[in-house]
């Protein structure tokens, strides 16, 4: 199976059956999350829009599939042995949890400038916390030391099959409960919600056009697909959190050329809109990063007519952060 | 029909023909709302526990049911002349919309010094707003002057059948979603979907407990049920703006008494720390008012084991008192 590339060489086809056999390894485990819509979203966008709300799923957003698929795959052996992760966000919550599921050990490597809350949410899961000061050592290479001395598998957050397939799966959802859409706005940050999302969008409603959506101060993603070149951001200034990623992975770049139809950036002004607008209107806690489909819409970036399906990817909004957005302007 | 109130004479029932018929207007008009659980929510009340989410209702509370009710129960000629309310809050919104919806015109009496946003938020929907100064005349009786002379229509907050009889939509609603309630925790005001809510209960799941919760600082519905003497308590200082009614109404005290099964107090903190939880463990927006259930249940005054059912009314948190309350204390 293969699919050809807009503007490069044919490449393997990521298949579609990895992301129903994550569906199945999820089900009883992930919440089936609900679709919300909102009339005045819909006057303001000229379109129908539906909202999968990944904010509502464990530990907060998406990532509890990925993670929980991941490990799913593992051998015996190797869940015993444990698992480790680099991350300061959600999926270091979502694999704590996950570990803490299937009571295998979880070892998480975090800046030591990583927000006191995340730490504590993570740690709270009974996961082990490993701080490094960043500008000493690089997550990964540190990481890699660690995995390798203590013989520990390594679940990136993004950067893997199985975390594709995951995160794939809510979109598969998605389709089930919003039928017919002719556009989905995906979240970007590593690519491994949007590559999934891609697929799984591709392989059920083809006709669907998929554009992952990135701050304009972490367009790296953007720049990439672009250019079919990896572009990099380091430690962009962005209140999106979960896109301070510095690029699309080994994985994840070919995957988002290959399966996904456009991307956009929106402003800093733009997605603290839409995090007002849902918490204000629609009564849902998003955090930034799972605001920016709607901060495309609000700002009339992309209009319909049509069925535009969001996926809303998380709901960890800190008290801070919350206080800085939500009064207006 | 009549039922006989526990320590005093019996007065006639309210008929839930009245509900079923308010819940056949609604349908179609009022959104289904969902009904959410949490595991950590579970494991700290002991219980099984159900969130009836009216804060995801039609203008943000469950107080569109009531005012739409109470307009289709008008003639065409009372449509046609309009209808006045006083209210600050959640009832002068619904019933603004409802006024949209039903192309009849809508006056609202608010006090000078109500919230700006508030304010807004009833003029967006086209309802005209009369300011008057609370320090020299009272709501009741300016809205009675206004009303007489332009022939308007009076629907006030709660005190009113065809009020009672949409709030009761709810648990009507709730009750089918998750059956089997042991107990059943509902916010009180004015009574008005206190007492919808215990009419439904009693006719639908009669061996369900119901509990009517107020603010320590605003229990004077409280002290009522308890003692058969209407109490008031006039501005209180709680942060719970949809409990600051000064009493139970005429209509809405003899149902209190007849229906629900208990009252209970909950504490300013119990109440921040409740909207808190709402918002950082399950993603959702609570005002004060609306949490009052979860903030029994978190503070430990009622525990499981059983099925306990939980009103949230409503969501419209406003932005200063989310960024008051949301910060750890």
């Amino acid at each position: 199976v293969s699919a050809i590339s807009p503007d490069g060489p044919a490449s393997p086809a990521f298949p579609f059956a990895k992301i129903e056999l994550a569906a199945e390894r999820l089900k009883g485990h992930a919440h089936v999350t609900p679709v919300h819509t909102s009339r005045e979203l819909d006057r303001l966008s000229q379109s129908q829009t539906f909202l999968k709300c990944e904010n509502f799923q464990r530990t907060g957003a998406f990532k509890f599939r990925g993670a929980f698929n991941a490990v799913s795959s593992l051998t015996a052996a190797e869940r015993a042995r444990g698992v480790l992760t680099y991350s300061s966000g959600n999926h270091a919550q979502a694999l704590a949890l996950v570990g803490q599921l299937f009571s295998i050990p979880i070892t998480v490597v975090m800046p030591n400038d990583a927000p006191a809350i995340k730490r504590a949410a993570t740690a709270a899961y009974g996961a082990r916390i490993i701080s490094y000061d960043p500008d000493r050592i690089t997550r990964e290479q540190l990481g890699g030391e660690i995995a390798a001395r203590e013989q520990l598998t390594l679940i990136p957050p993004y950067d893997h099959a199985e975390i594709v397939a995951g995160q794939g799966t809510a979109v598969r959802e998605f389709l089930q409960q919003a039928p017919g859409l002719d556009l989905l706005l995906v979240p970007c940050g590593g690519g491994g919600l949007l590559s999934g999302s891609a697929i799984a969008a591709k392989a059920l409603a083809p006709q669907c056009r998929v554009v992952g959506i990135e701050p304009e101060l972490a367009d790296d993603a953007t720049r990439s697909f672009r250019t079919g070149v990896l572009h990099t951001v380091h430690h962009p200034p962005t209140i999106a959190d979960g896109t301070r990623t510095p690029s699309l992975g080994t994985i994840t770049f070919p995957l988002v050329r290959q399966y996904v139809d456009d991307m956009q950036t929106v402003s800093e002004d733009a997605i603290k809109a839409a995090v007002r607008f849902l918490f204000l209107r629609m009564k849902l806690v998003v955090e930034p990063s799972g605001a920016l489909g709607i901060a495309v819409l609000l700002s009339g970036q992309i209009r319909g007519p049509g069925r535009i399906g969001v996926v809303i990817s998380g709901g960890n909004l800190d008290p801070a952060t919350a206080a800085q957005i939500l009064p207006e302007p």
